[in-house]
């Protein structure tokens, strides 16, 4: 056992190239463990062990700073960083994140989750560093996917300009080594990583050249990644001519190339990208062939690779299930991804409709703009994509649908608290930012059923709609079949006189449940189902305010902007009162749905109690 | 006179070519005559006459759809396609605006105003017109300044892989033709705007590069746009490798040239770009000069190219003067720009802190992720940057400055109504859309001396500090000079009985103003300058409100989910009556900001009425 003596990366600095090898090993061993106990992110992680070994041996951290992009891939860096035994905790409530956490770890220099940030991040720290006079190695360590993003091209253009010391990794996962390539790529490694050729301060490029034919061919063959839908397509020699020193292709599963090409890039000026040729999922059979699965997985058996958790319907089959059924009907409808085809439930749709479906990367911004040009010659697209990323496309919301209040169908998926991911990716802002735009119609479903009658009344409306849904499983409370949408229309779920409860989305049930337990302490609860925060159902909701005079708003979502604040602006000079459960303004950290909910009061026991307590110190 | 006959695309057709090249010099002749007068765009305008007047000779609009980046050099354009008289009113109240609408004219097939938008638009057009079996031709015009921004790259990236028939006509304005390689792209267009290259369906590289030696340099030599911080470092062939047919470069102002490109464009499969060589300002001396000037201008002297409206300082060179106070004193402090540093004010802290100033192109996305890597290792950014341009970081103000609370100071420039550009260029989101963030701490200024103490205070803040003001100069209003900063203070302007008057920044003054007035007719307000949207002085509000029994919210941003909403949600449950003035959930359209204030009920007269009215109909 070599990772039981190894804590902290001064441990790995002193193991020989044997032991690091067997470390690898003993990583990915742990990795599975822990991933199959408590679900994660285990093809990326599993992708970057060797790579973090040898960054770890090469630089020193955290006096050198290691930007992780979107940050899923960093659980070798947390057991090589002081929480090897925390990591047992990992994405558990009160336990390590699955994320680096700046607040968890000096290893951690920047916190992550969403994608494209890294090489904004680190060229920001060498400037910093540069001004400051301090002297230290700044990596940004960002994937292939992740450079479709635009803000990675942005940060790239600037950086490659700015002539600071940056080192960029890009870690490559979708391109396979085949054998042939991979001894040429070996050989161009191994002459790039000679002295000699740094110090003599020849361009990469011209040193290739120099290699009659070959050097030509090596880079046209391996820098050129295949055409693909979540690639970045990169011309060849791109990254030099925009001012990077490029290294590789090298092998990133092989510790001691990688380190070789580590420690050059070291002794470079200017920003240097390294090209890091990884295999998603490398070393768990299941993972290997079927990345995609073990990309985020919840708990599985590690020796059939098979799910513990129960399949079935979620909020996202439920949307693409139905997104199906009106597809056959309506061939004006199409279907777009921002890289997130199976999380958002679109696989159906694009194996029923490939002509009718795009997945456009991991783009955000381009998404909105594309989908409002598809709305404005008669198309009626539809934009499955979660909360948190939609945030990426705020201003194309506002500048290119709103504006021209074009009819756009979002729906926004993983909305409110998503649970283990945590602050990053919880979906607690959507209805506050959305609800600041002109022309947006917004609205969120109590159950299954209600999804489906929105989304079919969404596509076949004339102006921009919002559907927002949680992540996961409808409530196990059973309503009756509910009635078709009408525009701007609540539904009165039940009738009270003591106190109004305005709930929309997912907290409908627990409104409901709550006010059932309330009855029966006599408390009677009249319970709404806002359905449209915007336009809000203005009569509905001030009429039942004013017949029990006490209103409660319930949102799994911040409370500034959202739906507590759209039914305090409606009833502000009437003579009632109006408390507002939700998000307090703050981020809200990793753990489960439940624990979540319980911590922060919006459980189906808190919101009794807060009633009961409300009345009864009156 | 040609133009005098020439109202519609299908006069321009019409036209021999002597005729067009008289028809561009004339249509000049009347933008510059309009612009003088009414300020406007004129550079971006004046460098695209001769491809106006060719789009229109060769495509058949409205039929075929001709996107435009940004929109602000679619004057011609407007000329061309019906709106000749009406130029006349070109960004006024009620006229013509200077950026395409849709609602307008069905020439302007897509609404525009922020950059980089063109290619998501138009490839979602073009996928639109495949799906629904239609013909006929997508074009995006986009400037080379605006392909930094990320999303156009992730557009490009989507597009190339698309497959789909798409011309892009990339308007490059920042290379000059000289002479001698003029004559060679002469030759090197004529050879690729003949029928057999295009039909013979050999790839523009290969053909080029039978040209022996020549072939290889003009494309080296023309395509590589020389390096600046405000041009997309373009590598030879870039566009070509990712999937493009690249057609040009071509003298922007040669019309024959465009025509004989833009036919050949028609004929082609798939993605195409134009590569078009134009000059900023073409035609009017001082504004090739100057074409940053002359950018964005106010009325002028055609003859001396002098500017009529008197300069002096206005909030953007305040700030920009403070800044280099400040700078003076603290080597942290550092400024960045998304290419507007002559328009945030940060020209002299550029000249005088070189090192310290970074101009990192329109990326607004990094901009907002570099200056928080930068924040995170001790320096101390500051991003002036436009208001309605910011929604454009909004997923990086959540996730990379606020959820690690690093000390960023944004100052929001053009926040309010900007007045002539529209609804595209209007900051009345930013209260709303920053309110909802946690961690955010958001002020603005009542005048000058306030601006300057804010930033002075937000340098020092260790958290993220936004800061509001307007575009232009502080109001009249001579106001006491005012104490420092206090966090989350607000600051009590007038005492008053009868009622309260919540108003932040611009409006502060005006807010002032209308008390004095109502003082006159015995209406006694007690006037309060907020400082703080967040955290807001609850206390200050709070025990005003109960004094007085009635408030008034005033802001020059949407009234959902700014000041308004946030002091309704701290007195929905006290016994007091809350009004709020703002701008109502809509867009607001171009105009002079007084004209617009008074549209909406949002300048002084309109305050003091809505106040009296209220109070005597109670």
């Amino acid at each position: 056992m070599v990772l039981e003596d190894v804590n902290f990366p001064e441990d790995v600095k002193e193991l020989s190239i044997w032991d690091k090898k067997i470390l690898a090993d003993e990583i990915r061993e742990y990795i599975l463990d822990v991933v199959s106990k408590n679900g994660g992110h285990l093809a990326s992680s599993l992708g970057v062990v060797e790579l973090t070994i040898a960054l770890h041996s090469c630089f020193d951290c955290p006096k050198d700073k290691i930007v992780w992009d979107v940050g899923h891939q960093t659980y070798a860096h947390k057991i090589l960083t002081g929480r090897k035994e925390q990591m047992k905790n990992l994405r558990q409530f009160g336990g390590v994140a699955g994320f680096p956490r700046s607040s968890e770890s000096e290893y951690d220099c920047f916190d992550a989750g969403h994608s494209s940030t890294s090489i904004s991040v680190a060229l920001g720290m060498a400037r910093a560093r540069d001004i400051l006079n301090e002297k230290h190695k700044v990596i940004a360590v960002i994937g292939d996917g992740a450079l479709t993003g635009g803000m990675a091209l942005e940060a790239l253009n600037d950086a490659g300009y700015s002539k600071s010391d940056l080192i960029v990794i890009l870690n490559d996962n979708e391109m396979s080594i085949s054998k042939n390539i991979g001894g040429l790529s070996s050989f161009l490694t191994k002459l790039r990583t000679k002295k000699f050729y740094t110090k003599s301060n020849i361009s990469g490029k011209n040193l290739v050249r120099k290699i009659p034919f070959v050097g030509d061919k090596i880079v046209s063959i391996v820098v050129k990644i295949k055409r693909g839908i979540k690639q970045l397509i990169i011309p060849k020699m791109f990254f030099e001519d925009i001012g990077f020193r490029y290294l590789g292709p090298v092998d990133g599963h092989d510790i001691e190339k990688l380190e070789s090409i580590l420690n050059i890039s070291k002794t470079l000026d200017g920003p240097v990208l390294i090209h890091v040729i990884t295999k998603k999922g490398k070393g768990y059979k299941f993972a290997e062939e079927f990345p995609d699965k073990f990309h985020s997985t919840s708990k599985f058996d590690i020796e059939t690779g098979e799910k513990l958790s129960k399949g079935g319907r979620d909020y996202s089959s439920v949307f693409g299930d139905k997104l199906v059924d009106l597809g056959y009907k309506d061939g004006k409808i199409v279907a777009i991804t921002a890289s997130m085809k199976d999380g958002t439930g679109l696989a159906k749709f694009a194996k029923e409709f490939p002509d009718r479906f795009f997945d456009i990367g991991i783009a955000e911004q381009h998404a909105v703009a594309m989908v409002a040009g598809m709305a404005k010659e008669g198309l009626k697209p539809v934009f499955p994509v979660y909360s948190s990323f939609l945030q990426r496309g705020y201003d194309q919301l506002i500048h290119d649908v709103c504006l021209q209040n074009l009819p756009v169908t979002i729906c926004i998926d993983r909305a409110g608290i998503v649970g283990n991911d945590g602050e990053t990716h919880q979906g607690v802002f959507d209805l506050s930012y959305l609800n600041t735009i002109p022309n947006m119609n917004i609205m969120a479903p109590k159950n299954y059923e209600e999804l489906e009658k929105m989304l079919e009344f969404a596509v076949n409306f004339d102006s921009p709609v919002a559907i927002r849904y949680p992540r996961g499983k409808e409530d196990d409370y059973e309503f009756e079949s509910c009635l078709d949408i009408e525009f701007g229309n609540g539904e009165l779920i039940k009738q009270g006189k003591d106190v109004t409860i305005c709930a929309i989305g997912k907290m409908v049930s627990y409104a409901k449940k709550a006010a059932d337990i309330l009855e029966k302490e006599n408390i009677s609860c009249e319970v709404i189902n806002v359905r449209f925060l915007k336009p809000l159902d203005k009569d509905l909701i001030r009429n039942s305010a004013l017949k029990t005079g006490v209103v409660y708003t319930i949102e799994d979502n911040s409370i500034c902007g959202g739906l507590g604040s759209s039914v305090n602006d409606l009833l502000e000079n009437e003579s009632v009162k109006v408390y507002n459960i939700g998000y307090p303004d703050c981020f809200v950290k990793h753990g489960s749905v439940p624990e979540i909910e319980k911590e922060y009061g919006i459980d189906v026991d808190s919101i009794v109690l807060k009633i009961k307590n409300n009345i009864e110190g009156e």
